[in-house]
């Protein structure tokens, strides 16, 4: 059992320090590694299959309300940043910059995208001409570039992978609607397949995308308290359409400016899914975006093993039959225990466990990596069981982590309650905001938190400013993030 | 009907201009467009569902045969290029690169990739350490770049989407056997997916990818008789492993360098497709890869509209719940016929019509974009007499695209006999060769064409050189190519 032993320990605890924690359980799980380029990582099998769930998922979503994927170009011409002023100042300092190419000084500069509002404005102003054309409702699975000073895997890399929807509309009511409805997906999306509450808001002034009339966000707390945001719409207004001359004759025979949005989530997910579910034995991921939802380990003496193993195989057989995704590690020369600090490192849901008394009662055993309830079920109903045990599983880590959110986020009235709720404790908190970039940003200079967003449905309305005591505007959730 | 005239002419005629004809079918049926960064096109939705389809079914291939993806980093150190010979020479000139981010100048140049063997040599020396972290098979969907001076939508574009697989072996008899694997899987997908038959070789020594012991290809015939390299799967012997130092230990205990491989395919794809099924009315698509695989148009007076429809959308909903890939056109402002002429442009393999007869008769008209085949089937049959002509018409299209392959391709004795051969008619040579690159040299500075591959089953072994006379180490496959 040294061997176990020395496994589990190479994890950092949570409370010792989370960053250390994180770090030691997305290396331990080969979820990724540091690439030789700054800010750069390698999404390995094991990370890369958590995206290709997610992503399955989420474009799912994504075409049953009418969008299609294209693809569009990696560079951005640097004259198309000019043209949307905003824009410009959000992302230049961030970019990097293609200077010359096949031996040969380039005559305009080359960004990588770091998101491709212009290069769709661009094209869209080619192929939208008459309200018949409308709406265009495209996304985008991408790679995408912002040079970042400070990096963390998955939640923060120079380069990370998205996917960006852009849509063009008629009217303002159209594309608000529009803005709105992706938000709602995000927000489906990730608390009913990664068992993650969110907050959903608009972002402050302060907060907005560059170039937007309106920022939209869903707010995740991690188990350090910080936040995560984890997707936001945008509702663009003409801005884009002025600025690339997205022009369309309306069904009066009018030329009007199209409406625009845009919405993306990201490879942050993976990191926010870690921080969520995880814990000092590791990963514990939710059953419906898991590559493996269940572990099968044969148990019991080697002369039985071929025995144990043959019937292993016949139940692993039905369950992925029935589309579990299902796994055996049958390997002879590790043993069990060992097996199961592994997959439990590794954030398997559920473990079957089969022996030779397990046969001669036609049962087997299934110990859930969350809770650690253990289940003897017949061997007859296999597949309904373990279905309905994900099922359950699934649940309870969306109302474990619904749980801690709420335990974790505190109503305040001033500044100074914040400051200590925040000294003794990390998480989110509302509060008051008179609507004053002034006192936005004093509490960012006295506490670290940033306005996450205004929650369209805040615990409480509060009266007034936490910092200035005037008639609050809004209710603002304020927290640090990543 | 001056609106389907209009509609039709506008499609340049393949015998009068190909690339023309190539150029309006892809723009017209909405596939691509030009973007304004220099040989980069947008794929647009009809053109990048292709790109879907053909990754779906391609990845469940490779997932088949053991491999997993993950995703590797876009920029590549100047540094890594340099520590392999041949791979730096072969793709130097084509290299974009970064050397300015976020305000600063980099210390290191940073090259868009354009191929990824140097970043998965670098990472594979960290993650393989003994024989029990072999074979790794990791496979790669992403974007790659490579700055070429002349393009050709889809088939040669600056930027351009594919994947790469990178596997590592203890031995050379495992590698090969993968390579050779991983050749027959494009091969069959090719085949069976895209219904391009294909002809597969080794490439030859002038011909290998950059750092390659052995390359070999599949090589599929276009409508004009030209090339296209639809695959290709590369042994890359020790010349990497020694490059980036990916050493195991074997069961010897002894240090070892892995062996390693590379393969890959791209939207060229796309590219082939269209060059071998497209005809003067636009567009033809194999059932398996079309975005739309039947679409239904109700015909009759507008009294009866009403009726038509409803029944129509019946059968739409028995087409998609039975997994047809099936739409409705029910615009009452455009003619059937128009929309005949469009589906057909657009390449949908199937057409069902149904009118007030039909519905009286119990009965609907399927027609096959293909042949023009009309076959009146009972709506009670209808899934499988859809399912029926559709793995028909998939048939057919690869039939016709062999039959015009082998009409096409002439075994030739001397470089005179092919040229008189290219002369009359475009089209694939085949023709001894003694092995010298001097010989191959004057076979593209005559005819403009190049050895595509060293067939594994050409139709004869030829006996002597085309080009010197001298006896035939190999019968090659010459072309001229995209």
């Amino acid at each position: 059992m040294s061997k176990d032993k020395q496994f589990v320990t190479e994890i950092t605890p949570q409370s010792e320090d989370f960053s250390r924690w994180y770090i030691d359980v997305i290396k331990k799980a080969e979820l990724m590694d540091y690439s030789p380029v700054r800010g750069c990582i390698v999404f390995r099998p094991e990370g890369y299959e958590l995206w290709e769930n997610i992503q399955r998922d989420l474009d799912r979503r994504f075409k049953e309300t009418g969008h299609r994927n294209a693809y569009f170009p990696l560079f951005i011409p640097e004259s198309f940043f000019q043209k949307e002023k905003e824009h410009v100042e959000g992302f230049n300092p961030e970019l990097p910059w293609v200077t010359e190419a096949a031996g040969e000084k380039l005559e305009e500069r080359l960004a990588v995208r770091p998101t491709s509002e212009t290069m769709f404005g661009h094209m869209y102003s080619k192929w939208i001409q008459s309200y018949r054309d409308l709406p265009v409702l495209i996304n985008q699975w991408a790679n995408v570039v912002r040079w970042e000073k400070r990096t963390m895997p998955f939640l923060r890399t120079s380069e990370f992978l998205w996917q960006e929807g852009h849509t063009a509309h008629e009217t303002e009511e159209e594309a608000r609607k529009e803005t709105m409805q992706m938000l709602d997906i995000y927000a489906q999306f990730v608390e009913e397949f990664l068992a993650i509450p969110v907050i959903k808001g608009e972002k402050t002034p302060s907060e907005r995308f560059a170039g937007a009339v309106d920022t939209y966000s869903i707010e995740a707390m991690m188990k350090d308290g910080k936040a995560v945001q984890a997707g936001t719409s945008h509702y663009l207004g003409t801005k884009f359409a002025v600025a690339f001359d997205i022009k369309f004759l309306d069904r009066e025979n009018t030329l009007q400016y199209v409406h625009t949005t845009s919405w993306g989530a990201s490879t942050r997910l993976i990191g926010s899914l870690i921080m969520v579910h995880g814990d000092d034995r590791g990963l514990a991921l939710p059953p419906k975006v898991a590559p493996t939802q269940v572990i099968m380990i044969p148990i019991g003496p080697a002369k039985m093993r071929d025995q144990v193993v043959g019937r292993v195989d016949e139940l692993y057989a039905e369950l992925k039959k029935a589309g579990v995704r299902v796994r055996v590690d049958d390997r002879a020369d590790v043993s069990p225990g060992w097996k199961f600090n592994e997959y439990e490192m590794r954030g398997v849901p559920l473990r079957l466990e089969l022996g030779p008394r397990d046969m001669e009662n036609g049962q087997v055993v299934l110990v859930s990596r969350i809770t650690g309830e253990k289940r003897i079920v017949q061997q007859a109903n296999l597949v309904a069981e373990v279905e309905a045990f994900l099922a359950e599983t699934q649940q309870e880590m969306y109302d474990r982590a619904k749980q801690f959110r709420n335990d974790n986020l505190r109503s305040v009235e001033t500044l100074d309650e914040m400051k200590s709720f925040l000294e003794a404790k990390r998480g989110f908190v509302e509060a008051g905001w008179c609507g004053s970039a002034a006192c936005e940003k004093q509490v960012k200079e006295e506490t670290g938190a940033t306005s996450r967003n205004i929650p369209f449905e805040p615990s409480e309305h509060k009266k007034s400013c936490l910092v200035c005591g005037d008639p609050a505007k809004h209710t603002v959730v304020f927290a640090r993030a990543y």
